[in-house]
């Protein structure tokens, strides 16, 4: 048996997420439908991070096991040949038997779009969230500055979480400025059940002024999801990168890494995070 | 009774087309659906544009008449409410009653968007169509430029075409380069069943270099669609703009609309043209 690593993405828009359903479209759904017709038995995938309904991945990665001895560059060719228009397959890899998506994943990127504006733009439409009110931007950034470290996330996640620990540590939360909105940055060890669409909405109703950045710690604090009654759309929302190794981490965040090395992957081995 | 102009914009991806169908997603389908709720009868909208399944609107107009006191910003807002979100009214005016969406549609500008590269993009699904090959856009535009004026379009439109006339007016036709790609910009006075997307295949094949930029007078003088045998994916086409008066096409072509207006004015009264 080979296993095999398969880096991809996709447009979440007209999918109801990454797993599999009795019914619909779904991520999952299609490459089990390819790998199947190419085994003549059923083939399970085994994905870094479940994304929900609506929700965007500019990198996603999946691994299965198969007994067919197909080259990288052809189960590529292979299955982006036989894919919809709104997956793609990046790359295929051969890796060990002991890897696994989901356990040796050790952090994630996710971006979350808003574009602004006097008009609702239709192009727009499954890409970027539309807010129509003015957003203080550096405010936003300040409240999105005060979640970076290792906290527990209860008031920021969706009640319907059920996992043991609620605690995670972000290496990285910012707001920047686009050309017609704004972006919001984060990168962690993990992310509980709608944690980035929470503290999203939660940090637009800072940039309409209607909650205060200094709030942060207090919520936090509280461990109260009833403090935050809000979730973003999920249309906004993409997964941006997936870290597989500890060297690919301390690459990107450098000495904040170092500080939560071990609690983010003591974290990932116990609990499976669902997504954003 | 009060004519009421109505200016949209729609994304095409999941959309029939913008004409209603028994079953299915169309523009006119959500509009007359809204209208018919409002007004408790039956009301027929008028567009100056028929587009095609998966064309996108940056602009479009229609028409209907209503007995309804009710303010063209309330209109706009009523509409934009129960609308989905991959349509949206830009604007609404009253406007008087021998005026007609597609009988005082004295021009049209169409653009095609084709973006390269290495990798199919998933977030171009359904906006740009993918052409992998190196394509030559010196050629390319050099080609497009040869179809300005007035001819007739039999060997670039659909088989299917069901008109008097096939002869029509262009006022520009150009290919220019994009940060991806490159966009091809067509306006003329009308244009025949398929059209823009007939000439954009073509366009590819000088761009592919397997046909040549001087073929276009002898094929338009031919008159014989088996010469162009391709039709460019509708994903990649906008319906631009459109010119609904005589002093806006003057406007933006100058000296080139004084010379072909009168065809192209006697052209839109004869026919009913689809699309591009």
């Amino acid at each position: 048996m080979q296993r095999v690593l398969v880096k991809i993405s996709y447009h979440g828009g007209q999918f109801l997420g990454f797993q599999i359903q009795n019914q619909g479209r779904t991520v999952q759904g299609y490459f089990e439908k390819i790998l199947k017709r190419m085994h003549k038995h059923p083939v399970r995938i085994h994905p870094s991070s479940r994304t929900d309904r609506g929700v965007h991945a500019l990198e996603q990665y999946f691994h299965f096991d198969t007994e067919l001895v197909i080259s990288p560059t052809q189960w590529q060719y292979a299955m982006n040949r036989a894919l919809p228009e709104d997956i793609y397959v990046h790359d295929v890899t051969f890796i060990d038997d002991d890897f696994h998506c989901r356990y040796d994943c050790v952090g994630k990127t996710y971006r979350y779009k808003i574009y602004q504006g006097a008009h609702k733009d239709p192009f727009q439409a499954h890409l970027k969230t539309y807010i129509p009110h003015e957003l203080n931007i550096d405010e936003m950034n300040k409240a999105a500055q005060l979640f970076i470290g290792t906290h527990d996330f209860t008031s920021f996640c969706s009640q319907k979480t059920e996992v043991e620990s609620k605690e995670r540590t972000l290496y990285e939360s910012r707001v920047i400025p686009t050309q017609d909105g704004l972006d919001f940055v984060i990168s962690g060890s993990g992310f509980l059940y709608n944690m980035v669409r929470v503290i999203m909405a939660f940090l637009i109703e800072v940039g309409k002024g209607k909650r205060q950045a200094d709030e942060v710690p207090m919520i936090l604090k509280a461990q109260d999801r009833n403090l935050v009654p809000h979730t973003a759309p999920a249309e906004g929302l993409y997964l941006e990168r997936i870290y597989l190794s500890e060297a690919e981490l301390i690459e990107k965040f450098g000495s904040e890494i170092r500080i939560h090395k071990k609690k983010s992957l003591q974290n990932s081995m116990k609990h499976i995070d669902n997504n954003g």
